[in-house]
């Protein structure tokens, strides 16, 4: 990596350094946006970040991401380099629409034209599990390595692979969606067409919701979650985790029951990819290192040898991925973005 | 691809065409060995096979492999141009070590050193999944395509991707190896160290071992199954389709759990891949179209949206593929091999 060095903004630094510079990067997730203004190596600027629910509708949402990005503008004298946005969805690179984000509830959004005129700056967009994968490989825990594979565990499931130095791009830009692996053969709906898929038992969403059954189906067992959270509707993956740290069995269950379903999937991923580095991202693992763990022992024990000498480890970015990877891909020329 | 044309062996025609020629393609099976001599076009020239049952441990497989090879093998003047061998089993190409074959019950065999000893020609080693993609590809059902995934259903599952025109390789090997996908959690055992793998229940030795629990657990029920296969250790995957298909209920109901499962498997691999193609290959799936339609319409109905637009088709080459792609990629140099 290049050092860091102040930009100068005379029209020969832009000659030398064409993708260098400031850039913009935003990360759309079912419940946050967030907005990171970078340098040319990485390095978070500003940032900033609110609360935006799905329920408000994509026209609120993207008045939130418009405001979370204009306070992370540069002032007037550093013209930005170029802007990204990672969206939890999947999405066309080439027309920047966003074709179908299960948990944002949106269909066909032609979300870059919108943010591109909002901005006054050309907005690229990106699913959020390439742009962290991408984050990860080229400026976090992943550098140097040609296969690997980053899976993204936060309100869905996600995930990206770089197989042979490349980041696979699939057919309609949606290879490493293992959110949607089924592991549980006929098992609980999901938000996308399918049942029993890897996210509809670890995602944040699929946590709360299995949380919200048990202590339907026993409400005394689960009186703990009931008072953590002040009633059912507050619920959530966190809640279920920190009741359970506080030693309660009906949210002890529920974590051991989660960390087996991430074991399964990760095994799926790992022989399905065979990467040399597992990196695990996203909010549900971010300052869990017994999830890591735990993910570690299952690949080890279940995958097929040798795939199974895989390194586990954990993001070095955790919730920052996505809007850095954003950054960086945005920074790049669009041909040689998925290269 | 050219025309075919009788090839010449003076010096001259050897310059021009130098990985032309003929070539030897084999494949080892869990159950069965094959071998090609194919030309440069990728026609057959000649072909031999026979039962080999891995219970007869690898030096009498290795000779039943030898004696296949050895009846295809060209008189003497066409000298052969290359010879590589297709194995069910997780290999290293470079050295032709067969690391691990569940199925066969092998550890560490030096397979390509024994063979190129054997048959006085340099034998190169490939998996049996990724030899038949590539023969597929190349030659076969997915000539043109950029973006695919080739999933062999027969003794055991493998599979092996083609992702933005390149046959993906993975740190050890072995990307594409979805046989050992969990898609029932904490379900059956597999031959591999996991549970519930996609291959535990559609592998063709995993529904011979369901219809065998089946007609245990009701000997009245099987009675049909028991009779077709002349008693229980006769009860093989082809044992129940052919029952079915005579209409026996028990039969008929193993065959629909079969079509489930394979669509769990096929979800999965589409939403992890993103093929814009997929080929079914393999014993299980040969002669049986009403497979590959049902796997067409677990896609189309389970698979998210846009990766569900994949086209699912059936192997052009159906059992010969491994054998094929084996002699296609045995004819190419060694760096360029994967692709």
């Amino acid at each position: 990596m290049p050092n860091p060095r102040p930009r100068g903004n005379s029209p020969k630094s832009r000659t030398r350094r064409p993708y260098g510079g400031l850039t913009l990067g935003l990360d759309l997730g079912a419940t946050k946006v967030r907005a990171v203004l970078v340098d040319r190596t990485g390095r978070v600027i500003r940032s900033s970040g609110r609360l935006a629910h799905s329920n408000d509708g994509p026209a609120n949402v993207i008045k939130a991401v418009v405001r979370a990005a204009r306070r992370c503008l540069p002032e007037g004298g550093d013209a930005l380099r170029g802007a990204g946005i990672a969206v939890a969805a999947q999405v066309d690179p080439a027309t920047g629409r966003v074709r179908h984000a299960p948990n944002l509830r949106w269909k066909n959004v032609p979300l870059g034209r919108i943010l591109t005129h909002e901005l006054g700056v050309q907005v690229r967009v990106f699913n959020d599990a390439r742009a962290a994968t991408y984050a990860e490989w080229t400026l976090g825990a992943g550098v140097g390595c040609e296969d690997l594979f980053c899976l993204v565990v936060g309100t869905g499931v996600g995930g990206s692979a770089v197989v042979g130095g490349r980041l696979l791009e699939g057919g309609t830009h949606a290879a490493g969606e293992v959110g949607h692996l089924p592991i549980v053969s006929g098992g609980r709906r999901c938000h996308c067409p399918g049942r029993g898929c890897f996210e509809a038992y670890v995602g944040g969403w699929a946590i709360a919701e299995r949380a919200r059954e048990a202590v339907r189906a026993d409400p005394r067992a689960g009186r703990a979650l009931l008072l953590k959270a002040r009633g059912m509707p507050g619920i959530r993956a966190e809640t279920v985790f920190e009741t359970a740290d506080a030693g309660d069995p009906l949210a002890r269950r529920l974590v051991t029951e989660t960390e087996r379903y991430l074991g399964d999937g990760a095994v799926g991923v790992v022989n399905a990819f065979n990467p040399s580095l597992l990196i695990l991202a996203g909010g549900v693992i971010t300052g869990r290192p017994e999830l890591v763990r735990g993910v570690a022992r299952a690949v080890k024990q279940r995958c097929q040898p040798p795939a199974a000498g895989v390194r586990v480890v954990r993001a070095r970015f955790g919730e920052l991925a996505p809007a850095l990877g954003a950054a960086a891909l945005a920074s790049r020329p669009a041909r040689s973005a998925w290269s």
